[in-house]
């Protein structure tokens, strides 16, 4: 790898390893939303998954010579950004937001790893295959949204609302880390690239929204 | 088993269980607490051994026929109660509550594990033995007292708080739950076996505020 590539690699690891960080932190502050134990114990199962990825990216960036805490230093903003201003005020929101953000972060992820050379493409998509938890959320949310149809339109508003938030900090991100913003250009090729990017993320989501019964 | 005992290793499973899922979402909730990312990072790590090993005791309550959301609920009240008092308002005393708390815990299950049958006895005391992250909760109040003394005075109190709630909870709820009372009172033998098994547990207290560098 060029020198160039590193460092976009490094802030790729770095801020996905932040985002896996902030996502146990999260889903372990949901799960006691739960109104079940049996709930809380599944969204606790959702936060130590992403801290087992957490692991494996950090294990890279040393094995990568780079320093994990420096590696994620310039994310925290962001991704603390995004969670304060996103926090669930209830179970189905903390649910929706697990779905869908979460969804939608892994896309996002996914699709800047397959700019990369191997074994980091290979480990980025490891980490953000489903772990599987994601049934757990679709079946709560429709089972809510079933018994009660006003649900529906509060829910479908907030997962709008993380789309917006998701997007703007993203951008805000991008725009600083010029090896990052390059390897993305790059990558896409052109802007209709880069369009069509945007696009398979976008209907990605829709799909999600869709999934648990939602107006996108 | 006989039905007696099948309910204490009901009881003992479900309150382990229980007692591993708080574990989980207070110390997710400490490691936010923690100064650095690598502080962060390592709380975090405790709390998802502990979700493990909540997963593998409801594993257990099922094959045993037992429901673990019904197993967990004569502990909740107890448990929570024991959380609340004790909720750490600094980092050093999320790390000792860590350490102490959860080394007090594990020394009481692990003692009334030896008396029951395999798979279980085997099974509590393998998931009680270290999971190796409490080196790092030594290191750090070691390092914080030797560079603070008066440090070493709060940290003291501290824990002889975190034992006073942990005996006063344990009593209140062997005292409700017959068939673990029971357990206990004939595995210890008599009087002096039970005395002998208070200062096993009380020793090993003594130890550990040793090894953080604390008076007990």
């Amino acid at each position: 790898m060029t020198t160039v590539e590193t460092r976009a690699v490094v802030d790729l690891l770095g801020a996905l390893a932040y985002a896996e960080l902030t996502a146990f932190d999260r889903l372990a502050e949901d799960a006691r939303l739960a109104p079940t134990l049996t709930g809380h114990a599944a969204l606790a199962r959702m936060a130590a998954a992403e801290l087992a990825h957490h692991g494996q990216l950090t294990e890279r960036l040393v094995e990568l010579g780079a320093d994990p805490v420096q590696a994620m230093a310039p994310f925290v903003v962001a991704l603390d950004a995004f969670h304060t201003s996103t926090r669930p005020r209830t179970w189905l929101e903390g649910l929706v937001k697990a779905y869908v953000g979460d969804g939608l972060a892994a896309d996002l992820y996914r699709e800047i790893a397959t700019f990369l050379p191997e074994p980091d493409r290979g480990l980025i998509l490891d980490v953000m295959a489903d772990t599987g938890h994601a049934d757990f959320a679709v079946r709560e949310v429709r089972a809510a949204i079933a018994t009660n149809r006003t649900v529906a339109g509060r829910l479908a508003l907030w997962g709008r609302r993380l789309v917006g938030e998701a997007i703007s900090q993203s951008q805000a991100v991008i725009a600083e880390r010029d090896e990052l913003a390059q390897l993305i250009v790059e990558g896409t090729g052109d802007l209709s690239g880069l369009g069509r990017l945007v696009e398979r993320i976008t209907s990605a989501h829709t799909e999600r929204m869709k999934a648990l019964g939602l107006n996108p």
